[in-house]
Parts: C-alpha cells; sequence; structure tokens
C-alpha cells in the first residue's frame, strides 16, 4: 500500500520504518521538498522509500499518518491540502504539546475541544482516527517492547476507517488490544493522558511504557 | 485515630465506613450540621461515627479527607476554616469535573492549573496530598475488587505527609502499588485523568476499573 507520512521527527521516523519493513511504500512529508531528516529517513530505508512536501507525501498516501507536533499539525496539514487529503483515512498520532513556556509542557488545546476535534472540522472530507497519541514511539510500533497485556485505544467518527485503523494496530504493529473510545471527541481523553505521561516518564527514567485497563 | 470526612457523596461515605471498619473514629462535615445524608451515615456506621458542619469535622479531625465535589471543594474547606486545617494532612480525593454543561463533563480547573494546587495554594499550613481521584469510590477503599495488579498516584509537596498518606493507601485501604508522582503539580495530570476515565465508563459500562503502568 501507498501510505503517506507528514512529519519528520522520532514518530514519523519510527512508523514510516515500520511500514517500509511491512513492505509499503511509504512517502515522508515535511514544509520543504530539501528536508535534510526526510532525506536521510529515506536513504536509510531503501527503494520504497522517498521524501517530499507535505503535499507530496498527502497526494501519495491511500493512508496519511500525521506524525507532525501537534501545534504545527493543522499547518502541516493545511499545506498537504484538503483535495489530497479528501475521502483518505488520516491516522493522527499528534499530541498538542505545547514547550513554549518549558518543561512540562502544556497543551495548547485541551478540555472542551482537542487537536483531532480541530483536524476533523478543519478537513471533514477527511476520516480522522485518533491513535497511538498514548504511547512513545518505540512502543507504538513494536508493543511486545512491554512485558505483559497493555491497552491502545481509538476515536473517530467513521467506523469504516476505525476499523481499518485497528487492522493497522493488530495486524501490523502488533496490538493485542484496541479499545474504542467512540467518535473523535474521545481524542479530548486520549490528548489529557499526557500530562500523566510525561509526568510518569519523569519518575520512571525511561519512555517506554504503558497504561492497561484492569478490570 | 480521629478523622475528618468532608462530603456527603458517595466518596464520602465510602471513605469514611472503610475508616470506622478499621477502627478510627470519623466526623462526617457538610454545609449545614443537620445534613441528613451526613446524618444518617453516622448512625448507620456505629457509636464512632459522628457528623456536623465542615468546621466540626476540620476541627475533629487529625488527618482530613476531601471528599467534596470538586467544584465545591475551595468553598468547603473555607468554611473549614484554615485554622482548623493547620499542619493537618489533607487527603484530597476531589476531581473539578463540572457537569453544569452536561456529559460528559469538562473540567473546571486544568492543563497548567489544577484544584489541588490551588486548595495547597489557598492553605499553605495544609499538607495536601493528592490521591485516589483516579479510581471510583468502590476501587478506592477496596483495590481487590479488581483483578490483579494495579496502580494509585500520589502528588504533594510535604515527604511527610506523602509517606503517611502512603501508609494509609496500602496498610489501611490494602493498596499494593502506590507511584509517587512528586510535588503537589502532579495533581494536573492525575486529573487530566478523568475525560479518559470518564469515557472508559461508557465504553466499560462499569465504574469499577483502574489502570496498570506496564514497562
Amino acid at each position: 500500500m501507498k501510505i503517506g507520512v507528514l512529519g519528520t521527527g522520532m514518530v514519523g521516523h519510527a512508523i514510516g520504518a515500520k511500514l517500509i519493513q511491512l513492505g509499503h511504500e511509504v512517502k515522508m512529508g515535511s514544509r520543504t521538498a530539501t528536508n535534510e531528516k526526510a532525506a536521510g529517513w529515506a536513504k536509510a530505508n531503501g527503494a520504497n522509500a522517498s521524501h517530499g512536501t507535505f503535499t507530496d507525501a498527502a497526494a501519495f498516501g491511500e493512508i496519511v499518518f500525521n506524525c507532525t507536533h501537534g501545534v504545527a499539525s493543522l499547518e502541516a496539514l493545511k499545506q498537504a491540502g484538503a483535495q489530497n487529503l479528501k475521502g483518505k483515512i488520516l491516522i493522527d498520532i499528534s499530541d498538542p504539546l505545547d514547550f513554549s513556556k518549558g518543561m512540562p509542557p502544556s497543551l495548547s488545546v485541551c478540555n472542551t475541544d482537542s487537536l483531532g476535534e480541530q483536524i476533523q472540522k478543519a478537513f471533514p472530507d477527511m476520516k480522522v482516527v485518533k491513535t497511538l497519541n498514548t504511547v512513545n514511539c518505540n512502543v507504538m510500533v513494536n508493543p511486545s517492547l512491554l512485558s505483559g497485556d497493555h491497552d491502545i485505544f481509538v476515536a473517530g467518527n467513521d467506523a469504516g476507517a476505525k476499523a481499518k485503523a485497528t487492522e493497522i494496530l493488530k495486524s501490523w504493529f502488533g496490538w493485542k488490544s484496541v479499545i474504542d473510545l467512540g467518535d473523535i471527541t474521545g481524542a479530548r481523553a486520549l490528548e489529557m493522558w499526557l500530562p500523566l505521561w510525561v509526568r510518569l516518564m519523569g519518575v520512571m527514567k525511561t519512555p517506554n511504557f504503558n497504561l492497561k485497563i484492569v478490570k
């Protein structure tokens, strides 16, 4: 499958590399066509890996992963272009973490709104599925890195898109438990988990952890 | 030990009853000295159970539990009186859930502040420990209700108060894993977990669940 990955940070690199390993064709997009991190990633990941602008990556992908920093996501998607995203599934991994006031980061949107909702609202013809934003990129693509069972979540308005995202999480990435939180307003809950995640990372001295819901 | 429990809702009832079972003397406080729910609770819980105003309960307790609704907590503590709370540990279980705009509730404070911090700031001579607000009252006092291991958190500025709270959680209530999130700003993380908790309650059709951190 042809997949667009927006963003050249750790998350984009990890997701892109995993998708390449799975045999997909991946184009990593960034603000400029000559981004060094994107070019380096493409060079390191073989013939199925390429790079270009956000527009190029969105037009290329049958499915698109949003791996941009949350505070830049809406602008990146605007550059990608609504016409290139129309009807497509956007796997939205971004978190609206605002580091501009130092550590710990605050959220640039929360409580009565979320980045996932803002993205869905700005691109109504795209099918946004919020997922994977609750874990570090190492865990996203390799959940068996952690011992025992643990959970990942999906939230989105389109049932078909959530089913496809769930298939990607389970069959491609190896997640065993995917909890459906309902419509895209569930993104509020998933993004507001971040302050606890950040705090726990400090306590546990590792970003490689996750939560398991216990009944 | 003499313990004050502020609040006459489900949380106050559950915490109060558990403390009575453990052999402590408990005074439940509310806005008025004649609150029917507090009187009913005291009547049902034997000679060691009593009730009165917030002031009465705060003056009575060597330790005080804040089980009031979060949006009313600061006013309740004001009524309790700084002089009655001075030097005491306040176990702050409250969540700033605002139901005034319908379901799902939003938080009346979050992101760059928290109710736990507001309480500590308003009562600097009291030792606030934020804990237990992340689970339903059934689980608070009976963690073995759930299968397997799961975690509870503490956040607060006073190390001695956190050590006492941890002893209460472990020795009195039966918690096996207590994670220290650091100072009272950790209350932001613990209160911002609530949106995910509320969403999960809807999905799982039960309030009796918790999270376990998996490494």
